[in-house]
Order: structure tokens, then sequence, then C-alpha cells
């Protein structure tokens, strides 16, 4: 086996700077929305000679000026951000106190599995080498635990603050053009992704140093503790999607039911008492809550790909640098990104609005080509040309261009799901505009078309996705599919971009509705949200098809952990396994989705009460109560996220520990392969609704027209089908990643007790 | 190994004796039936002295007289007749040509696994004996396989024929009283259920003894022989639950977007072009379709128990008795039903409208305790003490309780489904209450609270179907899985009874309606009707969870046959399998639901044609074209059956003559473990907004008459959730079970072909 031709202390220094590069860059853009000044300028609208966003041809000269439109705006920014940041901070008082007991329970788990004995003990996978004591281990999965948590919830809360800071700036630049709005949320959203890549790999990278001063050549507990980093990662992440998903939603559908259903008002008008909630549910569900998930598949693949990697040749001959393969690939990620942004902000321009949608899938397609580009790179100078990975029991061998290869077929199938998401939920395409047409005939037309669509658009994703497993399993085994993963995340920082695009954009609509800015304006902010919505779908297809890929990983690492050779579904054990697993999709979609209808009930009352008891309310001479509203929302959110998140931490713990390792497989099995199938449909349908009451609101050609205008019979059957779509799209189907992820990362970290002292039940 | 105390002469006598007397016991009830006249009675009402409907205590005069009504009775009977037998006749057309060609095709594939040989060749799995050629087995496949198709055919068109004669026999009978409506219409389910349990037995038990006249001492080839029969069966089924559920929801979705809608007439409103359509759909669906689904479900779980048991020690020893112990636990479940009937017709009576669903429920409770009773006098006289059967390579040593416990998990799991069914989708219980009152908020919430509701109705009866799975798998490996399944069908004779008793009454409803008769006669109807709602998604339960069990003891003898001796998740070709498998439900489903909306836009235009040009149709001074409506849904139902029946049809076929059977092994067991979620949401979601209309409809409590009356905002929503249910319930989640149960018995039956000559492409 040749060594690789990058050496060591290369691999130490690229690392690092190219996560620093990410930082750096963020800054840069943060400091370029920043320039959007949300004082109001005495001195004129600011004279910038540049590309894009800073030469002058598209400003229209309406409103710029006027200050008190930018107080406004800045008042609402105020409202949100202050929002946003209270239900965080009550998410976290309640998360933290999780953190502390779920740490105390992983060191206790894992230092029982030798007796909290403090002697090195036999390796587990080569028995002739001595390891540190599981103690240790114990120990520092805890800390690698915290380090994941924490690294997500710092990921989540400043993707949440940079989208607050950003909407009401994008809602100003429109007023100067589309083009300079889209740069601004463009912008916006970049800072985000890059530096949650960054962050997410420079915290790791500089964990694995640490600990390896204690652990020196045990390479084995080593990264065995790595893994508690994607826990940490993960398990926010939990709070945020589910918490954050029925924060946004219980709000979003408590507004719409009562001020676009009963009173008449537009979306996000400034009379209705929950359109401040409704702006807030989108930064902590959409921003925050998208943000950890990624982050979380991200360190989970990152572990998965190290844990399997250092029982393989890499760990075994302690090659530094062929190790690090799955950093590297996401340092050089980094760089791809940082080039793909340039493209959407300096290198084209937007003219007009039909370019957005366009310009967004050319970030997509060009981080993916110059992406495949960079792992070849990496591949060949990272990578021995021939190397063993531990494949189940043996040493499998792999050649360095079948993990090349292994890589690519990740980040392309992506790109395939993310187009296959895009031409199910985009209203350009035909069956998008099919469910619109069956409004029509009503509501139920509507929905079982939508249900339909959402059944088929499970179809090609599930295809590509079982190609690259298949491909990246044959090539390299586990390892394979954690690359594989790797790959498809490699370009996280373009993909939060387009991701946390949608929802600034989102917001920026509502500010420029609700400081009653011109039609004109809500017109360019309408079309940035439409892009954002079909990129907001093809984020979540990024995310469950990673999550899908991860999962596996996990699953691969756990089953090596817990020396199990072998998942054989014909054994009873694990097939009762498989049938409970695939169930718990739907235990818990039925747990969320009931939180979000519940939620949004009480805000209905709330709304109701305020309608009913402000005088002068509906016209718009007195101000409603949006402070009670936020409250109800952050209330209910925090409440109802403990059902649906108790099912997902506990099951492992419970089936570990009395049904043992074989039936937890098949519960990790049967919950991975059911749930993507769930959730891919439910974000689907959801967006495909949304943008069905989009496309015949917006009345763009002949036949949305036949179906408009706002009010008409067609579009109050689209209004109930976007409703249902609410939670489907945003809460119970993106949860659905966090629950097979986490139940699989979960049950690596306490691999090592299942099989020491799990199975209870049938010890008996 | 003590030999069994029932010698094989007795067997030989008491599984056709018990055949026999089913098929006569249910002559008597169709005779019973048929004494209600359909011709005027220029004598007057006929003075019986007998009990329950025969006594005249709940006579009332109204009508009963009235020449007319029993005239208009009759005609619109005859209509539906016709329409029913007209679209059956249509579907055997080409179910015909689809017979003969898959005959052909089975008859070649298998012959070509020895080269069409007509050589005595090596026994598959004791190779120190010589079996009949491949040859022959596949001749008497195929004859087994028409001989099961036939036999469906028959039951499903002998049942909707009685349905069909006793629905407005039931309309008449209405007019004396509830009791003698009840009665009326459970004894035509009856003459269904014990027709087809008694045909379904006696055919394949003449098949076994006429098939040994030339395989002799040859068992391991006779029984592979007779699966045919249980694909025959299933293949049938296919077509009759898709064909007929695109039927039976595209008449009714359509009938009800038009008339409740957008004309506000009444359901069943004879002045409604779609209303026989809707009637004969009703026949044509749900009965028919369920007949064959339920025979199919049968025939397959004896298949799978009997091939099993001959490579067992039954056929190693050629122990007749205890090979035929399928055949003897449904010999004694006809006599069980026949016993349990009668409590319902003559033991006790129905006085008012609030015991028909206790009566209907007391008939689960009976048959299953009586059934315990009759399993374990047939495991103890037909079992040995002790024998060995075949667990994937090796026998394993079971006990006769051992056995008698897996027949009695099956069954007793039936049960808990069937409560768990009825507590979710009965409006007696919150879950539909609250269903109701979501409705409050408009379509929408209710359309979140069902799907909800739908997602936590799966979970007790997955747990139900993994505990029967956990306990019959580990006591009897896939021989107890498969009396498991038979135990749970072991009172299919009563389960179709209260299952067919809906469609009954739900048409004696539409017949009440269309006659003019009075509100009083169609309150009574509607009282027989909602309780008939409930037992249909019992039965719709039943039909999942013995599809379930079913699918995996014809997978385990797939395996078994295949020479496969384990399915390791954890091999590339086996994981993509899992994967697509478990996508394969949602494909179908979207084909389904699809089909159902297009065929419903179809009949919705054509109504509201006749609406706009038939002069005093609204006014009933003219009579509606009811021959188009019947033709469209006819002409809809057949061309869009064919591309789900080719996706379920196709899938083993390809995936296991190009990816060979590993991969297969992995579709199936994904698409069973999926399947049951989808199907089990599907039927219960669908169900409970049934009932949560007719909850607010009936206004039988403080709280539902909040809710209403007809035609209030809230029961717009409800109208709006009863139609999207339509067909998740009927349509797309009963068609479920075909898929998963016929794609497993189509492996199994060309398994000697994919094992021979299957994998091309890794071949390659």
């Amino acid at each position: 086996m040749a060594p690789a031709l990058l050496s060591t202390l290369a691999t130490e220094i690229i690392i690092p700077v190219c996560a620093v590069i990410g930082i750096i860059f963020s800054l840069l853009q943060w400091f370029l929305v920043s320039r959007v000044k949300l004082t109001p300028d005495r001195n004129g609208p600011p004279s910038n000679n540049g590309k894009n966003g800073y030469d002058d041809y598209l400003i229209e000269e309406e409103g710029v000026n006027d200050h008190n439109v930018v107080i406004k705006c800045a008042e609402i920014q105020n409202a949100i951000s202050e929002g946003a940041t209270s239900f965080l901070f009550t998410e976290y008082q309640y998360v933290g106190i999780f953190m502390v007991v779920f740490a105390v329970l992983i060191f206790l788990f894992l230092g029982s599995v030798e007796g909290f004995s403090t002697k090195s003990q036999k390796c587990t996978y080569d028995v002739s080498m001595m390891c540190k004591p599981a103690l240790a281990t114990a120990a520092f999965s805890t800390i690698a635990f915290l380090l994941g948590a924490i690294t997500s919830i710092i990921s989540g809360f400043l993707g949440m603050k940079i989208a607050t800071y950003a909407n009401a700036r994008t809602t100003l630049e429109a007023r100067k053009g589309v083009g300079k709005a889209f740069v601004t949320a463009f912008r916006s959203g970049a800072v985000m992704g890059f530096l949650l890549a960054a962050n997410g790999l420079l915290v790791l990278y500089i964990a694995i140093n640490v600990f390896k001063l204690y652990y020196g050549d045990d390479w084995e507990g080593l990264f065995e503790a790595i893994t508690g980093y994607g826990l940490g990662g993960s398990s926010m992440a939990l709070f945020g999607r589910v918490g954050g998903g029925i924060y946004t939603k219980a709000a979003d559908v408590g507004a719409d039911l009562v001020g676009k259903v009963e009173r008449n008002i537009p979306e996000d008008d400034p009379r209705n008492p929950a359109v401040i909630a409704d702006n807030v549910g989108d930064n902590v569900g959409d921003i925050a809550g998208m943000g950890s998930d990624l982050f979380g598949s991200y360190a989970e693949s990152s572990c998965a790909a190290l844990v399997v990697a250092s029982i393989s040749s890499f760990g075994i001959e302690h090659n530094f640098t062929a190790m690090c393969y799955p950093l590297l690939v996401s340092s050089i990620g980094i760089l791809v990104c940082l080039i793909t942004t340039l493209f959407a902000t300096d290198f084209f321009e937007i003219k007009v609005v039909d370019e957005i949608q366009s310009a967004l899938k050319k970030q997509l397609i060009i981080s993916t080509v110059l992406m495949t580009i960079g792992i070849a790179i990496v591949s060949f100078i990272a990578l021995p040309t021939s190397f063993t990975i531990f494949n189940f029991g043996v040493q499998k061998v792999v050649y360095n261009w079948q993990l090349f290869l292994c890589v690519c077929v990740g980040l392309w199938a992506g790109l395939i799901i993310g187009f296959v998401t895009e031409y199910y939920t985009s209203n350009a395409y035909s069956p998008v505009q099919d469910v619109a047409d069956s409004c029509r005939t009503g509501a139920a037309t509507n929905v079982i078309f939508g249900l339909a669509l959402g059944y088929k658009s499970v179809i090609i994703p599930i295809f590509a996705i079982a190609i690259s497993i298949f491909v990246s399993f044959s090539f390299a085994a586990m390892y394979g599919i954690a690359v594989a993963a790797l790959g498809m995340l490699s370009t996280i920082a373009t993909g939060l971009a387009i991701d946390a695009y949608g929802p600034i954009s989102d917001n920026a609509g509502g500010i420029a509705e609700m400081a009653g800015m011109s039609h004109r304006i809500r017109e360019r902010t309408d079309a940035l949200d439409a892009a954002g919505n079909t990129t907001a779908a093809i984020g979540k297809g990024f995310a469950i098809g990673s999550a899908a890929l991860v999962s596996l990983a996990l699953f691969g690492a756990f089953v090596s952990r817990a020396g199990i050779e072998k998942v054989d579904v014909l054994t009873p054990k694990v097939f009762i396994g498989l049938i409970v697993g695939a169930m718990l999709p739907y235990w818990f979609s039925a747990m969320t989705m009931k939180s979000v209808g519940s939620a949004a009930l009480k805000m209905v009352e709330e709304v109701r009460r305020q309608f009913n008891t402000i005088p002068g309310l509906m016209e718009g001479l007195a101000k409603p109560d949006y402070t009670t509203c936020v409250k109800i929302s952050t209330d209910a959110s925090i409440k109802e996220m403990i059902p649906p998140g108790a099912l997902v931490m506990l099951t492992p713990l419970i089936v570990g520990t009395f049904f043992g390792v074989e039936t937890l497989s098949g519960v990790l099995a049967g919950a991975l392969v059911s749930g993507v199938q769930v959730a891919i449909s439910a974000s689907n349908t959801g967006g495909a609704w949304d943008n069905a009451k989009k496309y015949i609101e917006a009345g763009a050609s002949e036949h949305a027209r036949t179906l408009g205008p706002k009010g008409s019979e067609p579009h109050k059957a689209a209004v109930i089908g976007d409703t249902i779509g609410d939670p489907l799209k945003d809460t119970s189907g993106p949860s659905l990643n966090i629950l097979i992820k986490l139940m699989a990362v979960e049950s690596l970290v306490f691999a090592p007790f299942f099989a020491a002292h799990g199975g209870l039940l049938f010890k008996l």
C-alpha cells in the first residue's frame, strides 16, 4: 500500500485553514449585508460602484428616502428578533436540563460497561493490543456530546440572529430592485451556511486533536469517543426541529385560520395579532431548526466515517491523512462553495424576477460540478492507492478511485434529489399545476391530488438513494456509505445558503406588508419568496436524503461496534424490530401533527379574542397584542416537543436494554426505510400545496387566471391545502430526519453498553 | 413422536363434511332472506312465528302494503344488480385475458427450470429421494393457479349477487322495524361469508386429493404446485380490489362533488345521475373486492402452511392428518362461525338502534372465544405431541401446545386489531369526536387531525402483529406464522358476514332514499349503515392484519424454496431491496389515488352535463341517464387498474430475474413493513372522517348538535374530510393488502425459476 501524497503536517494545516477561510468569508458577507442601514440615512441613498446590488441601474426612488418606512421596518425587525431570541432562550433552558441529564446518563451507561474500572483493557477489535479504559471513553464521549450540543446550539442561534438581521434589510433593498434584494437575502443565507459548515469542521478537528493528547495511539477509543459529537449535534437538532416546527406552524396555521379565512385580511397583515409570531416561527423553525438538522447530519456522517476508518487500515496503520479524509472532503467543500457563492453575488446579476429561480438552481449545479473535481483531488492526494476497510468482521480491499466514486455518487444523488424535488414542488411544472387545477372541484380533490403527488415524488429520490447505497456499499461497505453521505453534504454551505434564503425572503415580504410598503415592493418580495419555497423544499430533500445515508452509515457502525455479524430479517427478534421500527415514523408524525393542531387551535382562540375585544383593531386604529401570541406559540411548542422527543430518545435505550442489539438493529432499519418515504412525501406534498396556492394567486398564466383571483372558490380550496401542508412540510416531515438519524447515533454511542448488558428480557 | 389421535380416514371425512355444512348453512340463510318478497304481496304482510325478524312486535304498518314502494325498490335493485353484473363481466373479460397470459408465463418460467425435461429429478430438500419433473410441477402449478383464480371470481361474483339480492329486501324489512332489517342484512352477509369460506376450503381440499393421484408420495412437489392456488386467488383479488375500489370511489366522489356540494341535494337522491353507479360501486368494491381479498389471504396462508409442512416432519413422514392441520382449523372455524351466527340471528333480538353495534361486536368476541376451544381440540387430536418444522435449513422440534398457541395468538391479535379499529373509527369514542370537533375551524384542521388519528391508530395493531409474529416465529418458525395467519382468518365466515353487512345496509339506505320512503325508515337504515361503517373498518383491519402475517409466511416459504439461508440487511443487495420495497406502497398509492381523482373528475363532468342539459331533472320531473354514469365508472376503473396491477405483478418478476433472490427478499420485507402502516393509517383515517361526518349529521349528543346541522360550516368541513377519505379507505388502503401478499406469493411460485436463472444483472 503506497502512502498518501499529502503529509500529516499538510493535513494538519489544510483543515483548520479551510475552516478559518470559511469563517472569514462568512463574516465578510455579514459585513456586506450590514451596509444596508436600518437607521434613516440623512444623506440620501448610498452610491456605490460595484456589481450586483451596488450599481444604480435598478434603483427606483420610490420610498427610498421615506424615513418612516425605514423606522417601521426596524421596529418590526426588532419585534421578530426579540420574539425569536426569547423563544430560543426558553428552549435552551429546557434543553440545558435535558443535556445535563443525558450527559450523566451517557457517562453512567458507558462507564458501567467495564464496571467503572480505571484499568486499561483489551481492544475490542484488535485483542492483541491494550486500549484505554471504558471509563475514559465514557468521560470523553460525554465531553464530545456536550461539544456537539453546544456547537449545534451556537449554529442555530447565529443562523437565527443573521436571518432576523437580514430580513428587514432585504425588504429595504427591494425598494431598489429585485436584484439588490436577492443579493442581500442570499448573502445572509451564505453567512449562515459558511459559519455552520466551518464551525462544525473546526470544532470537530480541534476535538480530535485534543482527545488525541490523551488517547495517543488508541484510535479505536479515540474515535469511539468522538461519536458523542454527532449525538450531541443531533439531539439538539431534535428539539430545534420539533420545537421550532411546532412553533412556526402553530403560529402560521393559527394566523391563517382567523386572518385569511375568517376575517378575510391578507397574509402578514399587521392587524393580525399572530403575525409577529408567524414571522418569528420562520426564523426559529426553518432557519435555526434546519441549521441544527444539517449540522447534525454533517457531524454524524463525519463521526460514522471516522469510527469505521479507525478500525480499518487507516486506523490500524495510524495514517492520519487518510484518517482525516472525511474532514478533507468537507474542507474542500468550503472552498468550492465559496467560489459557487460568488456566481450568485458577483459574477452574474439578477435583472428580472424570472431569473431568481434559475440563479438558485445554478448554485446547485455549479457547486456539484466543482465539488466533483475537488473530491477527485482529495481522493488522489489524501488516500493510498489501496487500503482496507472493516466490513462486518473482515477487512475488505478498496482502491482510492472507488472511494472517489462513493463520495461522488452521494454528491450527485443529492443533485438529482434536489431537481426532482424542484420538479414536484415548483409551480413552473405540471405536477403542481395539476394540483392547482384540481382545486376547481374543491378542497377534497386538491387534497387527494396533493397526497398522490407526494407519494409519487418519493419514487426517483428513493432510486437515487438506493443506487448510491448500492455503489458505495459494494465498493467500501459502511465507510462508503458514510463518505457518500459526506459527499451529499460537502456542498452544505451552498445548500444552507439557498435554503436560508427562503425564510429570509418570506420574512422580508411579511415586513413589507406590515410596514405598508407599496404593492410593487410586495410583488418583488413575493417573487423572491416563491423561489424560496422551492429551494426550501430542495433543502428538505437534501436533508432527508443525507439523513438516510447518514443513518445507514451510523447503523453500520453500530452493528460493527455491537459485534453483530448479520442482521437477518428471518429471525423473529429482528423482524419484530423491523416492523415496529417502520411504525415509529407514524407514531412520531401523529404526535407532531396533533401538537401543531392543538397549538394552532389555542392560537386561533387568542386571535379571535383579540379581534373581538380590542376595539378598533379591525379598522387598523388599535395595535394588537403581539406578545401574547408569541408567548402562546413558545409555551405550546416547548410543552409539545417533549413527548415526541421522549419517543425518539427513549426508544433505542429501551429496545437496546430490554430486547438487545438484534431487535434494535431491526428497529433502526425499519425506521430508516419507512421514515424516508414518509418524510419525502410529507415535505413535497406540503411544498406543492403551498406553490399551487401561490400559482393561483400570482395568475401568471392563462391557466392560472382561470382559477383565480384571490378569494375565488378554487383559491379557497388551495388555501385549505396550503394549511394542511404546513405541519406536513415544516413539522412532521423534516422532524423525521432527526428521528432516523438520532436513533442510529444514539444506538452507536450506547453500543458498548448494549453489547455488554443489553437484551435483559431475553436473558431472563 | 406419538401419532395423532385423528386417523387419516377421519380427516378425509371431516374436512369435506364441514365444508358442505358451511355451504348448506349458507343456502339456508339465502332461503330465509328470499322469503322477503320483492313482488307486491296481495295477501298483506306475511305472519310468521319465530324469533328475530319473524315476530310482529316491531311491525309498524306504514307503507307495508304500499305496492308502489315495493315495485320501486325492485326496479332500483334491478338497476344496481345489472350495473354490478355488467361491470364484473367487463372486468372478467380483461382479467380472463390476463389469466391466460399469466398461466402461460407460469408454465414457461417454471418449466424452464429444468429445461422442460420430463425426467424425474432429485428432490430439492431431500436429495436422497426422487421427485416428479419440474415440468409436471409447472403444469400443476398452472392448473392450481387457474383453480384459485376461478374460485376467487366465483366467490366475488356470488357475494355481489347476494348483496344486490339483499339490499332492497333490507329496505323493505326496515318498514317493519330495525330488528328485521338487521337480521336480513346480516343473514345476507352470512351467505357470502359461509359460501366463501366453505368453497375455498372445499376446492383446495379436492385439488390436493386430485393432485395426489399423480404426485403420490412426492409431497414436496405436490404442495409446491398447490401454491399456485394462492397466487390465482390473490391475482384476482388484485383486480377486484383495485378495479372495484376505483369504480366505487370514482362514482361516490363524483356523485358527492356535484350532488351534495354544488346542487345541495341529499346523498342517494334519485335525481343524481351517478347515484346508481355509486350503489353499484358498494357492491363491486366493498363486497366483491373484499371477498376476493380475504379469500386470497385464506388461500395463501393455507398454501404457505402446507408448503412449509411438506418439508417438515409431517411431509417427510407422510402424516396426512397433521399435514391437513391448516385445513382442519378452517373446518372447525366454519362450525364455530355457524354457532356464532345464530347468536345474531336467533338467540338474541335487536330491539333498538343502539343495540346494533354491540350485537356486531359480540359476534367478534363469541367467535374468538369459541374458536379458541376449537383450535385446542384440533391441535390435540390432529397433531402428534411433538414433531419437527423446517426452519431455514434446519429442522426445529415443536410441541403441539406450541402450535395451539401460534394459532391462538393470531386469532386474538385479530380481535385486538378489530377493537382498536373500532375505537379509532366509531363515533362513540373520543378520537372521532375530536376530529369532528376540529371541523369548527374548517376543513384544514379536520384533515390534519384525521391524518394524525390514522397515524396514531397504527401503533397498537403493529404491536399486536409484532407480538403474534414473535410468538409464532419463535415457536414454529414460518409454519407458526402461517398458522397464526390462519388463526386470524379462522373466523373468516363471521368476519365477512359483519363486513358485507355494511355495504348491504348502505345500499338499503340508498334504496330507501331513492324509493322516496319516509324519514323514519331512512333513520333506521342510517343507523344500520353507521354500524356498518365501523364494521367495514374492522373488516379492513382484519384484512390488513392477516395480509401482514400471510405475507411474512409466504416470504418465509419463498426464502426456503429459493435456498436462501439468511436475509442480511447488512448486504447492499438486500438493503436496496428493502428501501425500494418500502417505497412501493407509496408508488402504488399514488397511482390508485390519482386514478380515483381522474375518474371522479370525469364523473363530475358527466353529472354536471346531465344537470345542465336534461330539462326538469333538478325538479324531479325527468329521469337522469344512470347508464352513462355506470359506463364511465366501468371504463375508467378497467383502464386505471392496469398500471397499478402491472406494478404489483411485474415487480417480483423483474427484481427476481434481474437482481436475484436476495434483492427480492429485501423488496418483499420492505413492502411488507411499510405497506402495513400505510394501509392501516389510510383505512382508519378514512373511516374516522366518514363517521365524524355522520356524527355531526346524526346530532345524537349535545356536542354533536353544536357542530351541526347538515349544511353548517363544520358539516361542510366534515364532508370535505369524508370525500378525501373515500379513496384512502376504499381504494388505496385496502389494495395495499394485495400488493404485499401478491408479491410474496408470486415470488414463492416463481422461486424455483429465480433460484435457477435469476439475478441476471449480477451474473453479467
